[in-house]
């Protein structure tokens, strides 16, 4: 299962402790981690995924990886600018979304179109974004969906 | 010039009024009007346009161009879905938003991200978006400003 | 009825003729022209169509049209890079490649792989693509195409 | 680094074959393999990368991972349809065509378009395609020029 994690690639020193400690989760529960493989909430989340031995996915807006972070196992250039943020949504069953900018929001506003589940910490206040209060939440509440669907 | 007009493919009989309005105004301008090509504020913003003379260009979502309105003189089926959204946005040199949901929301997010001006007729409440009453203000903001660089 | 014109955006002067000559019938059948919007064949054939009134769509790999060509009447700058060439061959009901390279081919690949019509002159000789020795021959072709569905 | 394998949803025993000792090669070089994801020549391909360790990329045509093949490590639904090729060929650092069709014609254009190396296992014979003999010439060519890289 593709876990899309969506935020900025500039961000404070709480944000990136938060999206680290949302990667650590994820790699643990095995989940492959999609980002938009740059830096700020991407890289600190990557990092957080490696810490745990998950596998990090970054489909990034340049034409080459020279700007991709240094936690990815894979690295997607896809050459469409910001049109890469729609295949991040589109490649994530779920999406959590940490902080961000207008970039995040495009991508909040795609998942919820396309019907997706996106969780939101710290991030737009947008009617559909589910408010969790930490990572530990969005993840638990993420295995209770997944639980009830092989149920 | 391209002027971009966002809006759902579903609306009330008020707010397609006012996208027939806001078309009439666009087409009077000779801009060129871009859109999603289908139906609602889509639809009705090509009719005002129309009827004066503009020139209307619906960017699809489709691969083919059954589900067009009948007031598109260009048809660019793209069969990318939702993703072509960023290609109505990426077309137009300003944006105005009419109502709409997600999908609109989206093409807020990218225009701001993108840093264009987007101009909002009863529309989402998002930092950056000029608010303004009535089409009128909207093309007459235009107006301003394209005015302003050809000084 | 949008017909698009692939080909190279360097030419000789022989293959500028043809494709002028091939927009100007393009034109005097009030079909629309697609086409990439930049130099060479696809600035030629603009000019030949504009020569007799038709209407010119330019679909443009840059984010901006600072390097469309002077013929265009409408320009979709897309941003995508060489991923344009997708949307010139989805846009149009029948393509007409004119020499080229291997931007040509692609969109000639993808025209095939979508099962829609492609017509050559000078370009690729690839299984499926239908050779004529004249744009006159190849619009003659799509009129009969046209025709025969209308009957 | 990922090798992108580039061939037909549908294929003999005797590709299939091929496609599956490309794979088994490519996964002892601890490469990613990037593929389009479904049937044929991309199945046995990857089928041949997880039988040595090897990591799977699928970057597929639908929206949904429904069509995926069963060797994937890592999906990605782009729902862009054909124009997923280019994905596939601009998250490739080398391309590999495997015998193909139009698809696999419009992927080799691409690639070489953006001036990407291509090598060819029976597939279109077009200018500027490495031609080789047998998977592993492929693998060891690309051993090769990556060494030199790196000296």
């Amino acid at each position: 299962m593709n876990v899309g994690v969506i935020g900025g690639s500039e961000c404070t020193k709480e944000v990136a402790h938060k999206a680290f400690e949302l990667g650590r989760l994820i790699g643990e529960q095995r989940w492959n981690l999609v980002c938009g493989g740059r830096s700020g909430v991407m890289e600190n989340v990557c990092k957080g995924a490696k810490s745990t031995g998950g596998l990090t996915i970054g489909i990034l807006p340049d034409s080459n990886s020279d700007k991709a972070n240094p936690y990815l196992d894979v690295k997607i250039p896809t050459g469409l600018g910001y049109a890469r943020n729609i295949l991040v949504v589109r490649a994530s069953q779920f999406l959590i979304a940490v902080s961000g900018k207008y970039g995040t929001l495009s991508e909040i506003a795609f998942a919820l179109s396309e019907k997706k589940v996106v969780f939101g910490i710290e991030t737009w206040d947008i009617e559909g974004v589910r408010k969790v209060n930490s990572p530990l939440e969005a993840v638990e509440e993420i295995k209770r969906m997944v639980g009830k669907k092989n149920e």
